[in-house]
């Protein structure tokens, strides 16, 4: 269960109207890692969470702090339109350029259909996806996923951070920033619990019985580029990570086991697929019995 | 540039038909965490790197080795799908309920739009999307992401293992997870190198100043939840794994400084949007002064 | 903000698994009118609000339940999963028709992808979408929205309803039927105080001056079909609903007035469009101006 | 049977050429609420009617209607990006700012992919869905989704008659306010008109039997957020809307009586979910007993 | 504009019920070559055509006999879905491993959302989308576009022909097969008649000035696979079907001229890309002016 | 397989940086008839195609080509962005109107999302999709697909080479259309020996029993709209391109052989579709028994 307060978790006013900044803040809201992506899935990890107790505990005690973060930013995207120049004929977009350019560089969308208000998409205006989200089951997996998901984020917000010198919108980010540091470091350090706890270790999944997988190329560096440097990285000799093997180093063409592609398949006629002319006895012995199947 | 040469890296060939199979496999084909994924993913992180030298080589020389998974993947699913009853007439779908079930399970499309053939798509017919694939030019925050992807992708392999005691499949299978095992410990072996070099560090984006971050709640786990086992964790006290704070937890409800939420927006009176009615002199003024506008 | 409680509002424990059925629920979680969509519509809308008080707090208050919803959803969808055969070998698809079937009938991606856990998806694993939610800042249009979304929400659980007999599902289904009887009266009763209170009226938007509109058609129904009952009725004589009119009836062909088609546009020749090829002097001087232009 | 005339119901020629308003005009033709959607929708209710009659015959009569708007917008369209400036070099791009702005406000596919055409997306792009339209077999539920669609697409329409003051344009929008409304009013005397024939009402569906919901939420308010004010609404107490009840009001924290969430789910190990490790007698068997399965 | 007689170009009725089929069907009526693409393409060729006569007249001619195409497939699938088992609990999932087969094999939408009635969906349930549609403005491309489109569609319908022995739907489908025969053939003859007439010729566009194109690798098939038979075709050597040159063959590898890569690219450092260390004396100096900029 | 070197076929390097035309040369990459369109296209039709030899090498050597045009285009892409005004406070966007506008007109995501880096988009973000490709099984109808393809893709990148004076960019754009030149010949070549082997001919599927189609209307030209000079065309009388009959025309409204639109549908009481009241004794009859089974 959710309980909403009409409180915010830290001031998100801009100093001033910006509707391309507005536009610009959309990614951070709805793209592919903005505060709806995290909101949702680490709440859909809870919700298919195998285990009770801290780890779900941890999903679920950030999973609603970021919805928060979704609305502090639905907020800031509504002020920033407010009274913003959006296209409208008093905005003299014909006589000022400048208008004219901020007109050019906002989502028009946040005018025609939301009336200056925010929207569930991105910076392009593309809607938010159900397919972001990644909520698997294998915590080890997913913590990492949500690592990178906080990684992306804080990326993006600091470069946002630079697109603007507003000391309201700058405010929100560095706290924004903040979070985004302390999720960061808590992903972390609950993929390090998961292993130390022996629930899970590398690879993913770790209690899939190695001997199942084809072990002559689990540490064999197989490089397809030409790039020799690729040699040299600590990702071409020496032990792996997984403390299970040693890595090595082969270069593709010429060196690697290969085996022929298989021949082509020949499904059924009545797909009319294009396929070789009948020239044997045999086959059209089979022509002609497909073409009866079909009649 | 990309070569191509008519061979694959290890044997795909099924023991018998299974078009239900050939619809599951598609995951790890044109699935969120398919091999089209990565081999796009790790060839636009190669494109927008802005280091020449082994972690650029280390990305084109798995991308082009994951363009062959695809190929493998591909031609094992045509194969699947060659013999197998795909709902036509003859496959007596009415009288035979096993075969009802096989067309039940199917991917209908196989048949109608492909002919037998393999797509670009995942088991639920979703076609593949760009959104899919992350390449920030922040290489920590991206062998994250493809870290992330060989964790998703191998345990996806791992469930698609059990799910069929075709020996044919399997062997595809073991080999896509050692190969999986070998990517996931390159790319941690990579992040760790960038940080080994100082090039880059936790949190991401590392060089983004930190003093210009909000660092009151850089390190402070503020549960939004009711789950008192989160507090438990590494993640709530503690030196945190970025080596530059402690942990601290507080319970959100009643110990966060919150700022009350802003007033409602009051845009451009042309937007339509439902608002109060004017009730006091300055307010009729403007909404007459509006009205002429509109004229 | 938004605070989590690890409570349900209402028993969400199925009698027995049923795999294919926690497929048919994703509708009602991540489908185009599921519980995703409601919670983050209304919340939307009360972010885009331009008037405090009553309205605004109605839709925080609803919203919040909503994000309820979608766990109570995800929890009993998981726990359908929990024991039902879901394509594992294991689960004897080859020599039980019965277990085929429902192998057949699930959603592969349950299980490859989330395993054993619920989705942000629909029904056929298509992702949920931002599209979907509505939030135009005119609280008549939208508050329409809701009433509809809950209708048609409603109408998908009553149909859910006839698809089991499983009596712990029916029970959180004849829950989620009350609610959205409850939101239906709710949203009609908030459209109708906006009408009375003279917020809004008929036709959205209100205060867009009627005379700007080219009202000889506004109350006509041109009947572009040959269905002459469509005359009979109310929509085709007598007064209007928005109290402004009286409806007119006529048919289309031959009786309304109409316009010719402008000509074909000739947009500038470096677009490569098909067009007529020059036959007089204006226009071949024409074409090599444009030649010279574009060497 | 549609067919087709080379006519348009009202003029729709622009006094000059506008690009950036042209890509505005594509929301209300491909939009989630242009008038590609309710074309479809109308003719999709129609086609999954289950009345003959007046009913069907007006979805029929409206929705061939609406085909034709599309088509006129479609036409304004392709006359606005004629003679307009669309990036190719000639447009002097580089200097003058005005028509730099110009060029960044359009939609760069207009001049790319249609060659100055119009196209089947909305105003930022994003092609048209069919998961806009809704049809759900229900004609109260479906008219309330028409009533929303038009209130909506008029709302656009209004102000984008803000947003230019070319005559041409505005003598289209007008024509097309003045359907909205007429269209506006045609679904709410069709959705009173199922009412008082018998055929549908309140809660919809209205005749899923009202005893096999949840009756003690059925009209409850349970404020899930703290604005005091969602009580003072006719929506939280007096009779309700649907004539069968009494809405009462409840704030949701304390006095809410609520379950506790059921234990996490345990699903088959081959899932290689997260899960405790076995530290009793019977889990350890029970994790061999898995591992033989998966031998 | 469009009007609507409410008849069918054809008999669609089929002698039993089939939700399985109603599913399949789905493919031609809103898949990405259905019968809701080939309306729209054909329409929107039209409304951006840029010759009147012939050519236009053509495009709307066979733009709206498509529209009734769409709409007899409606018609069928609600009568496919009429009487068939659809999930509800008098279907006998359970006990009947046939009916549990269709209910497995259906789209589970069609009921659920449509109550048995049609989509605007392919067969695996993904919404039509506009970017199914191809209006360039250049004829001879369009019409090849045209042509393709009828032969993609004419094959699936031929599939469908041998997934039923339904004579109400195979005669609907004998219909459709014809007519797709006739636009073919009516495709090819305008694409011709386009080239006969010096409207347009290959390459498209054949007005863009040849010599700005970079002639040498014009006729040059350069093979970047190892498959020596592509070598053998028509296409490697002899006269080119534009009447304009020679093919010639090479193989890639080795003979092929190249360039090196450019360098990485290094932006501005506030966008927070992976590059390496500053290590000389200018580099340094630049880091320290990028810091004191982001101060 | 696919191997990768790190050179590439042309140069790729622009004069200077340009972000608003770096956002356009998206659309021939990650557009509906981008590279990425064609690379997968046609290796996917390789990959499910039926017959050895010279057409699947085909196939696949200019499949691997494509994979390094997407190369190319990222490359260039990546130094268009370089240097280029991307919105960071430094770019004074504020100050100076054309920074604005191309501040304005660039894809914001190219900074916020890629650091300066290239997307797998189109020119308006909309991400990549799978259900751009097209890979029947049937060449001659995917050979017209992919001849199609070229046709679109040469026609935009000779308006994107009008769209810039940067004699970089219009080196690499010339190669591009020497390119697209010759794989619209070999596409035309392929599918005319397809046809001259006796393989394929029209209509596609060529070895469909044309006596199952309704051949009455396989060569008639129903023109459903009013445009009299269709009847000029070579569609409209002669012979037809396939050699199999001669076209015919009538006009659609009243010469027609129509049927009647078959009754609505009425399925299972338990969709809660909108029906007729029963007003007979059978009705009440069904409706009672609908009932009972509903309990």
């Amino acid at each position: 269960m959710f309980f909403h307060r009409q409180e915010l978790q830290f001031k998100s006013t801009p100093d001033k109207p910006d509707a391309v900044f507005a536009r610009k803040l959309q990614e951070v809201l709805g793209g592919q890692y903005g505060e709806i992506t995290v909101a949702l899935q680490y709440n859909f990890q809870a919700w298919n969470a195998h285990i009770p107790g801290k780890y779900r505990d941890l999903l679920f005690g950030i999973g609603a702090e970021e919805m928060g973060h979704v609305e502090m930013l639905a907020t800031m995207i509504a002020q920033l339109l407010e009274k913003a120049p959006l296209g409208i004929t008093g905005d003299a977009v014909q006589d000022d350029p400048t208008v004219a350019a901020v007109v050019g560089g906002m989502d028009v969308q946040h005018a025609i259909v939301a009336g200056a208000g925010a929207r569930a998409v991105d910076s392009n205006g593309n809607p938010w996806s159900g397919s972001y989200i990644t909520a698997s089951g294998n915590m080890l997996a997913d913590f990492t996923a949500n690592a990178n998901a906080e990684m992306q984020g804080r990326l993006q917000v600091a470069r946002l951070y630079h697109m603007t010198d507003d000391h309201g919108i700058r405010d929100l980010l560095s706290f924004l920033l903040a979070r985004d540091t302390m999720h960061q470091n808590q992903w972390m350090a609950a993929a390090a619990e998961l292993r130390a706890e022996g629930l899970e270790d590398f690879p993913v999944p770790s209690n899939f019985p190695l001997k199942k997988e084809h072990r002559p190329v689990s540490y064999e560096y197989i490089n397809f580029s030409d790039g020799a440097a690729a040699a040299e990285g600590t990702w071409a000799s020496g032990p792996t990570p997984d403390g299970k093997g040693e890595f090595t180093y082969v270069e593709a063409p010429g060196t690697t086991k290969t085996v022929p592609t298989p021949p082509p398949t020949h499904p059924d006629s009545r797909f009319y697929g294009t396929t070789e002319l009948p020239n044997t006895v045999e086959k059209i012995a089979g022509a002609v019995q497909d073409k009866l199947n079909k009649e």
